[in-house]
C-alpha cells in the first residue's frame, strides 16, 4: 500500500541546464523519451501523467492505436525515462452502481492527470459522455482502477485535481468547452465535499488577445505548493492561419483562495519549435501533464506530449520558475 | 410566510377548448396577455415565470430594455392574466459572501423559471458569468430576493428544479450549451444535497433528426408530478434555411430515476402559427417556461413567451396531455 | 386507364388579372388556396405538385407534420381550387427488389414534381437516401404509387421530369446540392434511356451575382412545350443578412438541346410580397412545383408553395410570359 | 442654382406626438410613407436620402428592383411625404476622366445620403468597386449628377459627410466593412483636403455587447450641428438567433474634434416594432438615412427604411433628443 | 494492342518486411520513389495510377505545377520503381462530339485511378466541369487517349471502375462531395450497362465517429478480386485540430453485390508517421490510388500518394491483408 | 546624412545559381540566414525588410516573442548576410500631436517594408489600430523613427510604398482585408500629395481560380524601375484542406499607369519546399518584404519570411525575372 509521496525525490529524471542556455526551463536532450510505437499497435502516445510511486515511476498515458476508441493504459518506469506500458488498457471498476450507468456510454478517454491526494492517486481525464467531460477515479497500485462519478455536464476537458483539501474543500480546475475543437476556454475552479458534488464555480484565468495564449488556456500537471503559491503550469493556445499552436508557460496561484491568481508570466516556458513538437499528428503542440519536484534540489521535470504523437520531458528549477512568473508577470 | 401551495388552483387562468378544435392544447384568445411593452422602457416581456401566490398569481419576468443589460422584473397579478410590474429590476441579496464574488461580474439574467420546493419560492435563470450558467435564488415574497452560488460550470441555459427531492436529493434539469447562438443541446439532469454542490450527471433526453426538435431540446416549466411520472413540457428547435424555429411538446419522466424517459411525444403541442409567434424580436419562438395545475378539473396552463416579445396562455387538460404523450410516443 | 391529356384545359384555375395590374403574372384573390391545416395533424401543406386528371385534378403533396417525417399524401380536386387531401401519405410500391433496398432506409420526402409521360403519371421527389437525392416513382391513378430507383446520387434536390423524350431519350433536370441548406445550386440536365440509369450530364443554368437569383436556382414544374423553345418556370434564391429569400422567374430552353438556354428573364416573375409568403415556418419564400395551360387560350395557372406553410396560385398568360422571358433577358 | 438652405424649414413633414405617447420620437401615422411599388418594376424602396429643395424636397433613393444590379433614383415632393420619382436611375457624368476608370466596372449603388455642403448638394453612397466602397458625387438640381473619385478602398459602408469643414477640411464617417454581410464594424471618421484624398482616419464609436448595438454600428443621416456638438443618428444591430435587428439611436459628436464623442445614448430610439418594420424583405430592420429641422421650432423628422422594403418617417424634438441623448448617455 | 493482364506479375516492385516489422503493410525503403520535381516545372507528382503495361509499367499521373491548371501525365517504367514521366500532359480525345461539350470548360484533372476492363485501360479520374465530377475515358497504349462522358453530376470525387462487370453490368465506387474541401463523404456504388448511364445507387460505406475515418472515406485502387470478396483499399480521414488527417484501410465487399460489406478493417494499415508523409504541400497525407498483384506469390505492392506532393510504395501479403480486415473487422 | 542609393550594389549578398539548376529564382545555401532565436527572448524573426545603407546594411525586422505585443526592431549588417538587431524595439517618434492619438491604441506592429524615397528611408508596416492597417513612417538612420498617419482605414495589410513619385503623387500599394486571417484578398493602388491623404484607389491584381493565387495576392517589397516597367514580388495564397500556402511569384506594373499590369507570371518562383519553409510556427510560408538591386550584373536578391519563423535568401538574375514575368504571362 502505498503511502504520501514526501517532497524528496533524489531520482528525478534529470539532466543539466546545457551549457550554452540560460532558459528558464530547457529539453531533454533523450526527448522524445516516448516514441509513438513503444507498445504494439500504438500509433501515439502522449498527454500522459506520471508521478513518484515508490522507489520507482507510475503513470497512466494517453494512448492512440490505429484502432478507433482512445484509451488510457498504465506504466511503469525505474527511472521515469524508460517505460513499460501495459498492453492492456485500463479496466475501470465502478464505485458503486450508478457509475455503471455513466460506462454504459463510454466513447473515450484521454488527457489523463495523476495526483496523490490524502491516501491514494486519483485520476482525472476527459471522458466521453454525450460529450467530452471530466471523469475521475483512483488507483493504490496502478493495476485496480476504481471510478467515480463524472465531475461535470459535458462539455469539459482538462480536469486537474490540487494535491490537498484547501478549506476543506477539494478543489479542481477544468476548462468548460464545446463539442468540437474548442476555439475558446478559461480555466474555472470547482470545490467538492465528497469528490462527487461540486459547485461554487469561480473562473481562474482567461485568454489574453494577440499572445500565445489568445484562443484558449487550460491547466496542466497537478499544481505544486510553494511558499509563494500554487504553481500552476498551464498550456495556451493561439490560432494561426494554419491551426492551432501550443505552448505552455506558468502562474501562481492564492494557497488559500486559489482562484486568484498572484502572479502569470506573459512568456510563454516552451513553444513548439523542436521537429518532434512541430511535426506529427497534430502539429506545433506541446502540452504539459504532469511534473515532478525534488524538493532538497529544487528539481522540477515536466512530462509534456508533443504534436500529439510522442512523450518529451523539459526540466528547470523551481526558484527559476517561480522568479520568472513573477518577474514576467 | 407563505405554505405549500395545494393541489387545487380553482382561480387558474382559463378558457374552454373552442368548439371547433381537438387540440390537444389551445391558445387563448386574450394572447398575447402581456404586450412588449407593458412596463414603461420595456422593449419585450417574454419568456417568463408564474406561480400561485395566494390567492393570487406572483412570477418572475424576462423584460428586454432598450437599455443593454437584461434584468428579471418580479409582478403580481390578481387572476393570472392581467399583470402588475415592478418597473424596478430584482435586486439579488447574496446568501453568503462568495456569492458576493459572481455578483460582481453580473452580465445579464434571462428566462427565469419559479418552484416552490419544500419551504419557500426558488428560482433559477440563465446567469451570465463569463458566459451563460444558471443562477439559482429563492424568495419568501416576491418582494424580497436571495441569490446563491450558479449551480454549474459555464455554459449553460435552462436550469428547472424539480417540486421535491428525489431519493433525498435536489435535482435540476438543465441544457449545456456553449457560449453563443449554441446550434446543439440535450438535456441533462443533476442532483444535489444541498443546493449548491452538483453530481451525478445524466444524459436526459437528446434530439431527433428531422423534427421539430432536430437541433436542441430544452426544459420548460417545473415537472409535475403526476402517477404516471413527471410530467416535463420542454422546448424543441429546428434550423430552418432561414433560422431557428422554437416549438414545444411534453414527455414523462420516471418518478424514481427521473433522468429516465418513459413515454415522449413525436409530435409538438404547439408550434409558432399566429402573427405574435411568427413576427416580432425573433421570428418563430413558442418557448414554455411556467405551467398551472388544478388537480380537480385537472386544467393546465401554460406561460409561453412568443417570438422573443411577448408573454401567452395556453390551456389543456392533465389526461388529454399524458394520453398524447404515451399514444404518440 | 388515364389517357394523355390533350392541350385543352376549359377548367383551368382562372381569374382575371386585377383592372389596376399590368403583371405578367399575377396572384389569386383566394391565396392560400390550401391552409397549413387542411388535414388533421398538417403542419403545413406547400412545395406541392397538380395535373389535370380526367375532368378533374389530382396532385401530388408535400405535407409537414407535428411528427418528424415528412411524407407526401395524394389529392383530388374538383376545380384545382377545393382540395381533399388523403389523410394516409402515399405507400411506395417498389417496382423490382433492388428498389426495396433504397426504401430500407427511407428518411424523408418532400418537393414532389408530377408529370404526365407517354402512358402515366411520373411523380419526381426530394428522396432522402443518406442525404436527399432525386426519388422517381409513377402513378395511373394516384391512388396506387410505384417506385422506381432514384435516377441520381445524393445529394440532390428539385429533380423535374420533361414531359416527352429528347432525341429518344429521357430528360431530367435537378439541383445538385449538399447535405445541408445548401448555399449553392446549378440547373443541370441528364438523360436517360430508361428512367433509371442517367448521363451526359450539363450545366443549363447558373446563378447570377447580385440578383435574386445570386446564391441558387431549381426548375419548378415540368416545362412546358411551346414553340419558342420549352418554357421553363424556376425558383432564384438571394441571401439576405436575415437568410434566404425565394423568388420565381423563367426561362427558355432550345427544342431539342434542353442544355441550351434561348432567353433567361433578368426579372422575377413573383417575388415574397404578401404576408402569407413572408410570415410562415420560413419567412420569403414563393416555390413553383406546377403549371398548368390552357391552350387555347394561353391561360397559365402556376402552383406555388408560400412560406414554406401553405400554397397559393398564380395565372397569366402564356405568350405574355414568353414575350417577358425574352424581352427582359 | 440653389442656395444655402436656411435653418428654418417651416414646411417640415410633421405630425404631434400621439397623445398617448411619452416617446422621444414617434412613427408617423402614414407609414410607410412610400410604398415598394411607388414606381413600375419596384421591388423596394428604402433607404433613401431627402433634404428641403427649395420650397419643395428633393432626395436621391435606393430603388431593388426584380432587375438584377441596385441602382439610385432621384426623386421630388412638393411636402416631403407624397413622393414622385425619375423611372430612370441616375447617371453619373464622369469630373474627370479617371472616374470614368472606376464607372467601367460599375457593380451596384445603394444606401445613398445627401448634403448641402458649400454650394451644392453632395452625395454619398454605397458603390461597388470590386466589392462596396463609399462613392462621392454631387448635384446641383436633382437632375444632373456628377460622380468624384470613391472616398475609399473597399470594403466599406455608410460613408456620410458632415455638412461643413471642421478646421478647415471636409469630414466624412464611414464604417469599414467585409465583402459580406459583415458581423462586425465601427464608425470612423477621415478627412480630406479636396474631398478626393482622404487621412487621419480615427474611430468614433464601436459596438456594446449584450445590446441592440452589439455586432455593428453605422452612420445614419448628415450630422446636424447644435449647440451641444454634431447630433448623429446612428444605426446599431444585434445579431438575434434569426439574424440581424436593426435599430437606431443617437450621439453627440464634439464640434471641433468630431471623432471625440461627447455623449452617446444607451437607449434605442427606434427598434422595429411594427409590421412593415419587422416584415419585408429583410426583417426586422430600421434605417435612417436622412434627417431634416426645423430650427425655430426644433421640430426633427428623420426619414428611415423599414424592413430594406419601404421608406418611412419619425418625428421628434430637437431638444428632447438632445436631453434623451445626455440623460441616458 | 494489349491483352488481359495475366495474375502473375513477376517483376511487380517489391522490397521484403524489414526483419524488425511485424507489420502488415511495410513502406519501401527508397520512398519516395518519385520526387515532386521529377519533371522540369513540376512542383508535385502524386495520387498517381500504375499498372502493368506489357513487360513494364505504364501510369497515369497527377502533376502539379507552379502553372495553374492541374493536369494529368502518362509515364511508363521498367521496374515500377524508376519513372519517366511526359513533359506533356493527356490531350483527351473526344469519342463523340458531345463530349467535345463538356471539353469546353475544362478545369482539372487529378487524382485518377486506371482500370484493365475487358480490352483496354480506362482511366477515372476527378474532372472539372462546374464543380468536381469523374471523367471517364481509356487507353490502349497511354500515348492515345480517349475521353467519355462524364459518370455523375457534379459533385464527386474518387471515382473508381471494377476489373469487370458484375451481374452483367460496370460498376463503380465513388464519393458524393460538394464543391470544397468536403468535410463529409461516403463511399457509393452505381452501376451501368454502357460506362455512359449510371444508376441504381447505393451506399457502401459511412465514417465511424471518434476514428481516422470519422470525416470521409473514399475508394482507392481498383478493387482486387480475391475468394474472400473484392479487397478495396480506401482512404479516410480524420479531421484534428490543425486539419484533415489522410490514412487508408481496406475492407472486402461481396463478389456478386459489391455494395454489401463483408468485413472491414477497424485499424488503418498506413497513417502519415513518415516526414514525407507529415511534410509537403498538404501536411499529413497518404492517400493510395493503384495495386498491384503477383498471385503466384501473393505479393500486394500499392501506390500512394504523401503529403500532396510526392509517391510512395508500400508493400504486403494478400492473405495477411485479407486476415488483417477479417480479424480487425 | 543618407544619399540616394545608386543603382550599383556590388556588395548584393551573392551566390551563384547552382550548376545542377536552371531555376530563375534559387535560395541562399545558408538559409536560413536568420535563425529564430537570433536575440535574445526572440521566438522568430521574419517578414523582414532590408535596403543598402551606406556601405553596408540595414533593416526593420519583424520580432516575434514569448511575450505578446509584436514589435518591429532595426539591425544592421556588414554584408546583408550575418545581422545584428537591436535588442530594444523600435520607438516611434510622432511626426505631430495628431499621431499621438493612433499611438494611444498600439497593438501591433509587423510585415514592415523599407523603401528610400527622395530623402529618406520610409517605413511601413501592417499597424495595429482598432484592426489592421497601414503604419507610416520613416528614418534617416535607422536609430530614430518618426511615425506618420496611418494611410488607410482599417482593415488593411500590405502597404508598400513606390521609391518615388508617378505623375507627380506618392504611390502605395495595399491589400484592403478583414480582422482575422482574412480569405481574400486583391492588390490595390492608392495615390497621395503628401504622404498623409490618399485617394484614388484602383484595384491593380485579383486572385486567380485554381492556382497558387487562388486565396489572397499582396505586394511584396518595394516595386524595382526597370525599362520594362515596375518588376513587384507579390505573394499569393492558396487554401489546401489544411490551411493556407504561401508562395510568390512576379508581375510588371506599367511606368506611368502602375494600377495596369502589363505582366504576369503563371507560375510562382519560390514555393515552399524546403523544410525550413513548410515546418515552424506557420507552416509552408514564403513571404517576400525586400528585394536588393545590383544594377550592373542584374544580380536580384530577395529577402523572404519562411514558415513565419525564420528569414532566408534567394537570387536571381533582373533580366531573367524580367523574361520569366513575361513569357510566363
Amino acid at each position: 500500500m502505498p503511502t504520501a509521496p514526501s517532497g524528496a525525490l533524489p531520482n528525478i529524471p534529470w539532466e543539466d541546464r546545457p551549457s550554452d542556455s540560460s532558459a528558464v526551463l530547457w529539453r531533454s536532450s533523450r526527448n522524445p523519451i516516448i516514441p509513438r510505437d513503444l507498445i504494439s499497435r500504438a500509433n501515439s502516445i502522449f498527454n500522459s501523467a506520471v508521478v513518484p510511486f515508490g522507489a520507482r515511476f507510475a503513470g497512466v498515458f494517453r494512448v492512440g492505436g490505429p484502432t478507433p476508441v482512445m484509451p488510457l493504459a498504465a506504466g511503469f518506469s525505474p527511472a521515469g525515462v524508460d517505460w513499460k506500458l501495459d498492453e492492456a488498457t485500463i479496466k475501470w471498476e465502478p464505485t458503486d452502481d450508478r457509475v455503471r450507468e455513466i460506462q454504459e456510454t463510454f466513447v473515450h478517454a484521454y488527457d489523463p492527470r495523476v495526483t496523490w491526494l490524502e491516501d491514494r492517486y486519483y485520476v482525472t481525464w476527459c471522458n466521453g459522455y454525450h460529450g467530452p467531460t471530466i471523469g475521475v477515479g483512483y488507483t493504490h497500485d496502478f493495476r485496480k482502477f476504481y471510478q467515480l462519478e463524472n465531475a461535470f455536464l459535458p462539455f469539459n476537458r482538462n480536469g486537474v485535481l490540487f494535491p490537498r483539501r484547501v478549506n476543506g474543500m477539494y478543489q479542481m480546475l477544468s476548462r468548460p468547452s464545446d463539442n468540437g475543437h474548442t476555439p475558446f476556454g478559461d480555466i474555472y475552479l470547482s470545490e467538492s465535499p465528497d469528490l462527487i458534488h461540486w459547485g461554487r464555480h469561480r473562473q481562474v484565468m482567461s485568454t489574453r488577445p494577440y499572445t500565445w495564449e489568445s484562443t484558449k488556456v487550460g491547466a496542466g500537471p497537478t499544481p505544486i505548493e510553494t511558499s509563494e503559491g500554487w504553481l500552476l503550469f498551464y498550456h495556451g493556445v493561439l490560432t494561426s492561419c494554419n491551426g492551432f499552436v501550443y505552448s505552455f508557460g506558468a502562474a501562481l496561484l492564492d494557497l488559500d483562495q486559489p482562484w486568484k491568481v498572484i502572479a502569470r508570466s506573459r512568456d510563454y516556458l516552451i513553444s513548439p519549435q523542436k521537429q518532434y513538437e512541430q511535426v506529427g499528428d497534430v502539429q506545433n503542440v506541446t502540452f504539459p501533464c504532469a511534473a515532478l519536484l525534488d524538493e532538497p534540489t529544487g528539481r522540477v521535470t515536466i512530462y509534456y506530449g508533443a504534436a500529439d504523437t510522442v512523450t518529451c520531458l523539459a526540466h528547470g528549477y523551481l526558484d527559476d520558475i517561480i522568479s520568472f512568473v513573477k518577474e514576467r508577470s
